[in-house]
């Protein structure tokens, strides 16, 4: 029998205790290390991971070190003991390098196929005893592997013959914030920025430490910590010395540090008249800025750079393409190893569709970009928005390294204020084939640089967590950084495996809270989009701050800020005529990705209005006419939301009361702003179509008019946002 | 022998691990119920504390036995039990009217003397068994009193022949916020508003409950929980549903709410073009306001106002007084029961001299403000400098309600980066007696309207806590928030007595560590004076900001938010004279005070440059010149921070880490600071003086043009101002 002495299962029982009042509020995100409860279970567990061996020493191994140390502490209920004394139930890590342990089992072939990032986890005969084994070319594949494990037993998995051969299929896998230095956070709903560059480098807030941790965990390997709409004070000596103590925080957990910055520095440091990138003195400036940017942070990843997009400047100020701009930086970075992060988010007032722009601008750069410059493109032609067909930028710049940006934040998904699990909309975007270089050219493929053979590519987030306690605001904000980081690592993963993942390592094993609670992340994005812009509309959000709806919006500072710029809609129909008739963006994609969107029979209805105006009566796969199709998606989105409620509270009692409540009392908001939507939409859209809403659905809860009104002067959560204390009354 | 079960201990056992964990962040205040680690003092504890009765039932007795199973669970490591059975050591709590047990005690008298709000602690026979008990008149007499004890065992006060009977001195207790709607809190360096608007009234944030004990375990009665730069949608319908929501939560804790307005609230709502108090229709708007609101809370405070103050709107600009401004909104909150502090922070741009402007406006209108309306006058005559004489205001209303405000929050005192615990400043302006009715006037007998017998009188505190985990930014910005709780409640309490509470409960018992922490303390105060403005001198702070030095500013948008305005230094000398022979604002003080502070030779010498403008060769009673006597202040200044680093840095291991380091590091940076500001204005009034500094002082480390620079270029900690994101470079 096994047995514990009194101080073993005081400590034990205290752990779980200690653990159990951390977790209350969603700080420890997916690395809880809640105790395993099944005691049989527990014990099996025990007995394969009696002890720790770590041969070799250095940060990154000492991180391993201690978060098995915390992580099997915590599962396993018991404090880990660390030598290097093989016993029976040993796990050991290292690489073959530092342990001679691990290179005497000749795991070489192995280890060759997962490459410098990933590992291999393999039960072993270690001097003679069975032991668990963790091995890897480097430290960093050694921490994943860790990772790896401890989510295993996070999700009660069976290590019986474990035999686990992982390598991330993209190389970078980075996180953007958008955090300004005054600790304000564009599109943030997380509270302030967590860099608190008042009190850098003196004081490292632990919390540093626990967003290592988070990030690691996922296999993400570098972060921008700093918006694209960039501060140019990022590069003064002040702050890379506060930059660099963050650097010295991220590296043992193998996350490289990198800035935006701010195209016109040389101008705006007041230091020359000109930014253009062809002048040499403008050359001479980067190269001594990046010169001193190394001296502070010798591994330094690189720039992303925002330019000449929404009003940064950039090389078309100096007469200058994409290319020279981006190259430029290119070469000042490339003796230190650097790499430019070059964004494609461009479209200029003028041009005739916003779709059209990044692929105008940047297709016919193809090829002059060096190789330590990635063009980083966002998943969709538009912005972020709950649902976008893929760039068509994605199989159209075989000659140019390029990376996916996604948006985390949910900026155009109800801030922190709605649940929207993200993970769909994500392999909806990898698992399309462009057919660049014929079937099978999955938008995922190219991000491996598989399909043109890129040098480099990757996959970008925009997290923008923050000071709040939970990081992310909703608790489930934190399902799509999770699920991000899990596709960058492995874009074939599935959306609702991830899910049920996240909720075991987040909430609970216990099954009768995993499977409705998957149910109601994998409906929340289709949700989200049925009760804002069903059947490929798109971007009918309030001006400025994206929460709420104005389908009728038509006056902004630039035409494609409007609503009506999107939906088109008129007495006729509705939608954005993308065919050869209208703007022909659909051009931009390969056939026959061109020929089915461009195809009124053959498009997928939920892109249907993105790429063809359509009349009111048009009659629809399910029979009915467009304009009911339209106003039943609308009403099913609150009901799907009503349903979210349903289902989360049913689970009342199974996991603890703080979270529990916080997410009910969200969703009732998220049923408010719902109905706000989809009332506001219909009867605007109804103005137009003067067809009825169908008798069997319930009337909208106030006039179109109120909801005008609303737009004005109902109450936006908006801390980034200066102007937000001016906004009207009542 | 006493003896624990094996499940007793390990749950005892557990509550030490689980609030140790819980403790490390300081977000538990001086709330932290540490167990009581002397085994024979714990077992006492536990005798005397054997369980607790709880007669009668009400959302605030709730509370009280809510505390009690908190606090005594975690300070006697065990649970608590609670019910109606008198046992041996039983702690009774209630009063008179819900508990038989304590009508039957004969407390009358005692109780007839504390009060409303006060409580009586005293061991008594119940059932004829040795029992403690805490009775008030009032159930928030009981939970004040559970507060008290709580605090005995906290700080390891003996409990034998307890016998306690506390009212508090001052009637109005309240805390200032100055929170904006969009949650960036001005002059609050402590994160984001706490008041989450975006999620009220549906999501109560279990923050806001431990914010309601924190304040209520000091006495604190009253919130105003935003801005007096007041945005006007504070009174719509939308957001009194939210702060009716809050004040839900404060209420079972005594605090009530209040609300700053807006002046022009009329106008700004686009109800009536204009806010004249003497109009009918503007009276009228204002009691529909005041119905509505008390629609929503019952039990409403009532408004905070800055009026004709900083830009602020105001009766004047309606050709109205201050007293007719007040009294028209006090009138329609009498009705309800409300009060208006009406703040007396106004000094008009054209005034001779800023410290005469509150008493000339205010004191003509003597006796003509309503009962119910208190005026609200900052401590000292310009704006919570790090020293300041009281205002004259203090003595000079003999027929208005008076409070005072306080200022917690850091604005002169660096922010959340320096330690400065203010108990000293707090209980220096406190104890000056005013001789308003002779000797014995002092400022906190007025305060307790005992001087003047005002109907009603208070102390504000702007505190301007945010979502930092531990509520401040700077862990000791808690203990200025406490000493200004406690001294509230009774302000002859000593701030060496207050300090020494709060090192107790807030970090340890341990005296090795309290010994030198309260010298800290102590000295900090007078440390933050000296690198700053030695000898009365005032306000040399950069605009706008107020962190670091400006002595040479001399252009600004007014004359009086300019250095060069208060120290009006020259070759000739330096100060600002108020005697007769300049702007005789010494005048406002009664005799003897105006003599003493009129007098070259007998004003304290920490006042002297407050009242005198003096030649550089002016000889000290310490036998220095005025010049040598001003080096050596701020090279003293510098000199404490680093006795303040030493004995802290002595503490290593005696308390958490995370605290230890955060501390630590942050005294780094007020070293950084101090010299920063003792080199500007050494170096600055160096160029003034033509005087040598002494050469046995270190030399300054850098130029003054160095230094002026910094004030451009260095970065400020400042997330609530916009315009901090624009500041120059390097």
């Amino acid at each position: 029998m096994f047995k514990l002495s009194l101080p073993s299962l005081i400590l034990l029982t205290c752990i779980l205790v200690a653990q159990t009042a951390f977790a209350e509020d969603g700080y420890e995100m997916w690395l809880r290390y809640q105790p395993i409860t099944d005691s049989q279970q527990l014990k099996n567990y025990q007995q394969q991971l009696s002890h720790v061996v770590v041969e070799g020493e250095s940060p990154v191994l000492s991180a391993a070190r201690a978060e098995l140390e915390a992580g099997l502490g915590g599962l396993l209920n018991r404090s880990v003991t660390t030598d290097n004394k093989i016993k029976k139930g040993s796990l050991v890590i290292g690489t073959p390098a530092n342990s001679p342990l691990i290179a005497g089992l000749k795991l070489d072939e192995r280890l060759a196929q997962v490459g410098p990032e990933g590992f291999v986890i393999t039960q072993a005969k270690v001097n003679k005893r069975n032991a668990l084994v963790i091995a890897a070319n480097t430290d960093q594949g050694v921490l994943y592997g860790t990772y790896h494990l401890l989510r295993l037993v996070q999700t009660h998995q069976d290590l019986t013959n474990l035999s686990v051969d992982s390598a991330p299929r993209i190389q970078y896998r980075v996180v953007n914030h958008w955090d300004n230095l005054n600790r304000l956070v564009e599109r943030g709903y997380g509270g302030l920025s967590l860099w608190e560059w008042g009190s850098l480098p003196e004081h490292k807030n632990p919390r540093y430490t626990d967003y290592a941790r988070i990030n690691a965990s996922l296999g993400i390997n570098g972060t921008v910590i700093n918006n694209v709409n960039a501060d140019p004070r990022i590069l003064s000596d002040q702050f890379l010395e506060k930059v660099a103590a963050l650097a010295d925080v991220f590296r043992p957990y193998g996350i490289k540090m990198y800035l935006s910055i701010n195209y016109d520095s040389p101008r705006l440091f007041g230091d020359l008249d000109t930014a253009d990138p062809l002048d040499p003195q403008v050359q001479a400036w980067w190269q001594a800025r990046a010169d001193k940017i190394y001296s502070y942070i010798p591994d330094f990843g690189g720039y992303l750079v925002k330019a000449d997009s929404e009003g940064q400047p950039g090389p078309h100020g100096y007469g200058r393409t994409h290319a020279d701009g981006a190259n430029m930086l290119a070469d000042t970075l490339k003796p230190h190893g650097g790499v430019v992060f070059w964004r494609a988010f461009v479209y200029n007032p003028d041009i005739q569709d916003r779709f059209r722009g990044a692929y105008d601008e940047f297709t016919p750069l193809d090829g002059k970009f060096r190789e330590n410059v990635i063009l980083q493109v966002k998943n969709g032609p538009i912005d972020f928005q709950p649902r976008e067909p893929f760039s068509p930028l994605f199989g159209s710049m075989p000659n140019t390294n390029t990376m996916m940006e996604f948006q985390i934040t949910q900026e155009y998904f109800g801030f922190d204020k709605h649940l929207a699990y993200q993970g769909p909309l994500f392999t909806e975007n990898l698992n399309t084939d462009t057919h660049a270089k014929g079937p099978g050219s999955t938008v995922g493929k190219i991000l491996e640089g598989k399909v043109f053979n890129y040098s480099r590519a990757g996959m970008a987030g925009v997290i923008n967590p923050g000071t709040d306690r939970n990081w992310t605001g909703h608790p489930f904000v934190q399902s799509s950084w999770y699920a991000f980081g899990r596709l960058a690592w492995d874009h074939t993963l599935s959306a609702e495996d991830i899910a049920e993942e996240w909720i075991r390592m987040t909430f609970t094993n216990n099954p009768a809270f995993i499977e409705p609670v998957k149910e109601i992340m994998m409906e929340s994005r289709e949700a989200g989009v049925n009760y804002r812009n069903p059947l490929g509309l798109t971007h009918l959000y309030a001006q400025g701050h994206h929460y709420g709806p104005a389908p009728w919006l038509d006056q902004s500072g630039r035409a494609d800020w409007t609503a009506t710029y999107y939906h088109r809609a008129s007495k006729d129909g509705i939608g954005f005529d993308r065919t050869s008739t209208g703007s022909n963006a659909v051009a931009q994609y390969h056939p026959p990705v061109r020929d089915v969107y461009g195809d009124l029979k053959r498009v997928p209805e939920d892109l249907l209005l993105w790429f063809h105006h359509v009349p009111w009566t048009h009659q629809m796969k399910s029979g009915k006419t467009l304009w009911e199709e339209l106003v039943g998606k609308y009403y099913e989105g609150v009901e799907q939301v009503r349903t979210m409620q349903k289902q989360w509270d049913a689970l009342e009692g199974m996991i603890d009361e703080a979270r529990f409540e916080h997410v009910k009392a969200l969703l009732k908001i998220q049923e408010r702003d719902a109905i706000r939507w989809r009332d506001s939409c219909v009867l605007y859209f109804q103005t137009l179509s003067g067809l009825p809403i169908p008798a069997a659905l319930e009337k909208p809860q106030q006039s179109l008019e109120h909801y005008k009104t609303l737009e004005r002067t109902h109450y936006v959560p908006e801390p980034w946002h200066p102007a937000s204390s001016s906004r009207a009354l009542r």
